[in-house]
C-alpha cells in the first residue's frame, strides 16, 4: 500500500487491445463515485469525489487494479438546495452505476469494487440496488460496494468525535491530506437541527452552516492518519473478499 | 397512551361523509407497513407487520389519530430467497407509498406518519423517496416516517446486546407481547457471516438461522417494556413535530 | 365449504420452515384485493376488501388454501373524488400484484387465486395484466382471476334489479352479512347520469350519492344467499380449473 | 348521416394553415383505432380497422368533422398468438393514444371522438387511461371514447344470437357492408372453452378457430342495418355530449 | 420495379391462415412510417407518411413483398408548434416500432424493411433504438431501416440545389408525382436561422415558412425521376442486403 | 482565446460560497461529455473525452467560464462489442443531462454548453432530448449542444480527407496534441464494410481494425491546428449565441 505518489493504471488511457491483454489476468477493477454537493464554506464542492479518488487510487496500486474514470455526481438530499450541489436524480444513479457494472461485467472483468465519498443513504441504495441487479444476472461475477466512511466514521467515539460528520473533522483533515490548497480559512463548525424523522422539503433550513461537527482542529496528518487507516481496512477486507493479494 | 386493550379510528370502517366529517379536525392519520418475511423458526412471517400495527393502534390512541390498513409487503433484500418471504420490487413499494400519501393530501389530511416493522434499508430509502416525492409537492403536508426499529435499537448496548437484529430478543420478546399464541419453540439463535460489503445474490447462505441474536431469554414482558419504549418516544416526538397533544 | 366460523391458514401467521412444509401439498393459496372508497352514506370505506377477504375464507377452508395479506387499497376511477376515496395508480397496482405472485411462483406454489371486492374495469385489467405476466413467464403456474362481482351480478336480473349496482342492494346486504355492526341508517337509493362514453375529470358531478341502486331493503339473510351463491359458484369453478377437491 | 358514399375532410390532407382555419370552428375531430389480428378463417386481419374507420368517416360526414389517420394496431390479448396478429403493448396503446389527444389538445381542439373496432378490454383500458390523463390535465377538453362493439353488441339478444362475438355473424355482415371483397368463402362458426377466469399464455388453445358465432348466415344487407344502427345511436349521443347538430 | 400502378400485398387485406402461407416463403414485409407534420403552406400534413408508402408499394411490388398498415404519426421536432402537427413522443415511438417488429418476427418473418418519410433526427433514432433492440433478441432477424430521404438528398448538389429540404423542391416535387391533387398553389421559398446548436423551445419562431428550399420549380417529372431513383437505389440494396432478387 | 496553458475555473474546486457568489455574474457553465470507448490500436479508450475537456477548458478560459465535472461515460453503438468500451444506456445518458441540467438552471445559471467529443447519433439525440426536455420547462435558459466534431469535421473534403472518421486522421491529430504521450505506434488505417442501412447486431464484424481513414499522417501541429478551428468557430457562436465577448 503506497503514499500519495504513484498512479494506477487507469481505464482512460488504456488501449482496447491493452484492455482486453490486461483483464485477461482478472484484475480488480475500481469504480470511484462522488458527488457535486456543498461542504460547508471552507471545503470544495467536489470533496466526496477527491476521497474515494484518492482511496480508489491507493486501493489500485496496491492490487495492482485498474481505475475507472470516476462518477462524480450523486444524489444528494439533504443539501440538494444549496447552492452548487449538482444531485442527479435516485433512477438515472441507479442506472449509471448498472450500466458500467454491466459492461464491465461483458468485458470479462470479475472483480469490482465500487467506492463511494458521498455517503447519503439514498445514494448509497442506489448504488446498492444496481449492483445487485448486476450481480444477480450473474451470480459469478463479485462486486464489492461501500462507501469510505462506512470504514472513516468507525474512528468516531474513538480518535474523533462521535457526532462529526459532513464537512466536519475527519472529512477537513483529508482534504487538508489529499487536496490542502482547496481547503479555505476560516473554518466552521456547524450542527442541524432537523425535526427527527421528519420528511422536509427544505432540510436546508435546518442546517444552515452545512457542516457536522468541528473542522477548526482538522490537520493534514490526521487526515493521513484516516485514510491510511480506511485504505488498510479495505485492503485488508478485499485480500479475503475477493482472495487476492497485494501487489 | 393507552394498553394492549383499546381500538382506534379505523379508515376502513368509516363511510365517506364521516371521514370527510373527521378530516375537519386535521387528525393524525397512521399508515402502518410491514413485511412478508422470513423471521427465524420461532416468529411469523407477518411479525413486522404485527408490531408496526400495535404501534400505529397505540399512538392512534394516544391522538385521536386515524390508522390506515396497512401495507403488509415490503422490499425484503437478505432474507428474499427464504420459504415464505414475499418481497415487493423497490419501485412497486415506491409507488404505493407515494400514491397512498398523495391520496391523504388531496382529502385535506395534514399530519401523516408512516411506521414500518420492517427496517431494511432498500426497503426504508423506498418509503423515504415517496414520502418525500408528496412532501415536495406540497410543503406544507407534515410526514414523519421511520421504523418503531429506529426506535426500539436504542435500547441495544443498554438494556439488550448490542448485536441483536432480525428475529432475536427484542424482536422475539416485542411478539410475545403481541401476538403470544404466534411464538413457536424452542427459540433459536443465529448470526450472519456474509462478507463485508459483498453485494451478493444468495444472501441466505450465509445466514442459514435467519436470525440476528439470541431469542431465548425473550419474554413477553421485556416486549412490554419495550413497546412501551418506543410509544413512549414516538409519542413525544409526534407532539414536538406535529404540535399535537395526547388525547 | 363453511359458514362464517372457521379461520383458515393465513400466510401471515405461518413460520418460514411451516410455510416450506405445506407448500409442498401444492395448496391453493388467495389472494384477496379490495379497495378504500366511497360507498355510499351507509357503507364503510373498505366494503370491497370485507367482501374479498370473507370470499377468500371460505374458499380457503373449503380447499384446505391459504390466505394472503391482503391488498385492501385498489385503483378507483368513478369515485375518486369523494372524500376518504385513497386509490392507487394502475401502474402501482399491476407492479404490486406481479411482484406478489412472481414471490408465491418462486416459492413453488402453482395454484394461485386472485379475488378482488373491487371491480372498476381499470383495476380488474391492472390486476390481470400482472398475472398474464407471470403466467407468460412460467405458464405451468396457473392462476384465477376475478371479481366475486362477476358472480353476483350474475343474480342481477334474477333475484335482484338489474341496475343494481355500487353500494346498492346486493352489496349493503353482502355488508349486512359479514359486518352488520358497519351499516348505517338511513340506507340510500342512487344512480349516475353521466354522460354516456365520455372521459371527465370529475365524475362524482354525476353521481352525487355514490350509490347505484336501492339498498333499503337490503337484509343480512339475503347478503348470506348471495355470499352462499358466489362461494358455491366459485369452489365449482376451482375444482374444475384446478383440478382439486374440496376439504 | 349519409350513406357508403362520401369522404370527409382528412387531416393527412390539410396543410398546416388549412388545419389552423378549420380548427377556429371548434370541429369534432374523431381518431379511428383498429388492429392487426386474426379474424377466423374468412376476415381479413384489419377487419376491426375497417368497422371503425367507415364509422368515423360517416360520423366525420354527418357533423362536418375531421378524421385523423387511423392507427391500426392495437393490443390484442386472446388472439395474441394466432399467425398475422400484430398486438402492440398495453402501455405503447397507451402512450400513443395520450401523445395523439395532448396534441389536439395543443392545436385547440375541444370536442374528439375516440372509436375503436377493436374492443378487448386491456385494449379499451389502456386507450380510457390515455384518454384520461389528458383530460385531467385539461377538463375542458370534451373526449367521447368507446368501441363501435359497445353499439352493434346491443342488437344481441335482439335481431341476433347473444353469444354472437369475435368474426361472428354481426362482424362477419358488417365487413359485408363495408369491403365485401375481402371476405373468404367458406363462412365458419365456432367457439371458446377457455377455462372461466384462467390466466392463461396460450388462449389459442381453447379457441381454434378463432372465432366467436356462427358466420354462416351473414350477409351485407344485415351489415348495413348494423352499421346504420350503430352510426345512428352514436351521432344521438354525439349530438348530447357535445351540443352539436348534424350537418 | 413497376410503375404508379399496381397494388401490393397487404398484410390488413389477408386473412391469419393466408399470411401464415405466404410467411413460410419468408417474404420481404415492409413497415412505412411517416408523420402528421406542417410542411408549408402548398403541402398536405401527411406528406412524408404518402412518400413514404409509395415506395413501400414500389419495392413491396418489386419483391412480392408485404406491406404493413403505415405508421402515420411521428415523432416531429422543429415543427412541433405549427398548427396541425401531431407529433408523438421519442419513447412511443421507440416502443411502437419495438412491438411490431417483436411481433413480425414472433410470426416467423425474417426480412423487414422499415422506411421512413420523415427524417428527423431524433424520430430516426426511436426507429433505430426500437429496431435494434429486436435484433439484439434475435441476431437472425435481418432488418433494414432508412429514410427515403436517406437517398433523395443524395441528389443534391448534383441535379438539386444543396440546400433544398423540408417542403423543398424535392418533397414538392415527389408529392406532384404521388399526390398531384394535394399540392396547392402558390409554392412558397423558406429558409431557417435558427441559431447553430441551440436548443430551443420555439423552433417556429426562426422557421416562419415551414419550407427548406425552393418549392416554385417543382414539377411531377422531377418528382418521377427522384422516386425512380430512390426506389432504384434502395432495390439494388435490398437485392444485396437480403440476398433476394426482384420479382 | 488561449494555448495548451491556462487552468479556467472548475466547479468541482468552488465550495458552495464561491460558487454562489460567481454564479450571480450569470458566467458561461461548460459541461464536457466524453466516452470509454474503443478507438483503434493507438488512441485510449477516453479519446473522446479528452478532446470534449480540452476544448472545454480552452472556452472557459475565453469567456471566463466555470467548467463542470465531465461526464466520461457515453452510448457507444458501433464499438460497442469491442474490449474496453462501457456504454451507457440511451435513458441513462438522457436522464443524467437531464438531471445535471435542471440543477444548473436551479442554481440560477442561465447560459450553458454542452459539448460532446463522442458524436454517434443516439448518443447525440439523447444529450439533446435532455437538453430540450429541461430548455422546455424554462425557455428563458439559453443552452448550446454540439459535439466538437461537428466543428471538425467541417475541415474534412479541404485540409483533410472526405472519408476521415473515429480514430482517424484528425483525431489522432488533436489526441497528439493533446495527450501526445497516450498515442501508441504503429498507427493503423481501416474502414468500415457494414451493410448499407442494417441493423446489426455485431457491428464491430464488418470493422475489425475500428477505425475509420488513415492515421499514419496524424502530427501534433495537425491537430493543434484541428483544435485552433474548432476553439476559434465554437468561440464565434458562443458569442453570438449568448450575447457574450471573450475575456
Amino acid at each position: 500500500m503506497s503514499a500519495k505518489e504513484g498512479k494506477p493504471v487507469l481505464l482512460e488511457e488504456l488501449t482496447s487491445a491493452e484492455f482486453k491483454e490486461i483483464s485477461r489476468r482478472k484484475p480488480l477493477v475500481i469504480v470511484p463515485i462522488g458527488s457535486v454537493e456543498e461542504h460547508g464554506s471552507h471545503l470544495p464542492l467536489c470533496t466526496d469525489s477527491f476521497q474515494a479518488e484518492e482511496v480508489a487510487r491507493r486501493v489500485a496500486l496496491a492490487f495492482g487494479g485498474i481505475v475507472c474514470p470516476p462518477i462524480r455526481y450523486g444524489d444528494c438530499r439533504s443539501t440538494r438546495n444549496f447552492p452548487g450541489t449538482i444531485s442527479i436524480g435516485f433512477d438515472t444513479l441507479r442506472m449509471l452505476i448498472t450500466d458500467i457494472l454491466s459492461e464491465l461485467d461483458r468485458n470479462g472483468i470479475d472483480k469490482i469494487l465500487v467506492i463511494t465519498g458521498h455517503a447519503g443513504s439514498a445514494h448509497m441504495i442506489a448504488l446498492r440496488l444496481g449492483a445487485q441487479a448486476v450481480v444477480e444476472k450473474n451470480p459469478k461475477l463479485k462486486v464489492m460496494f461501500l462507501s469510505d466512511y462506512d470504514l472513516a466514521y468507525e474512528l468516531r467515539g474513538k480518535e474523533f468525535p462521535k457526532g462529526d460528520g459532513h464537512g466536519g473533522l475527519i472529512e477537513t483533515s483529508r482534504i487538508l491530506n489529499i487536496r490542502p490548497e482547496l481547503v479555505r480559512s476560516p473554518r466552521p463548525k456547524g450542527k442541524t437541527w432537523a425535526p427527527p424523522f421528519m420528511i422536509v422539503a427544505d432540510p436546508e433550513k435546518y442546517f444552515p452552516s452545512g457542516v457536522l461537527g468541528d473542522s477548526t482542529s482538522a490537520t493534514a496528518s490526521k487526515g493521513r492518519k484516516i485514510d491510511d487507516y480506511v485504505v488498510g481496512r479495505l485492503c485488508d477486507m478485499i485480500s479475503k473478499n475477493f482472495g487476492i493479494k497485494r501487489a
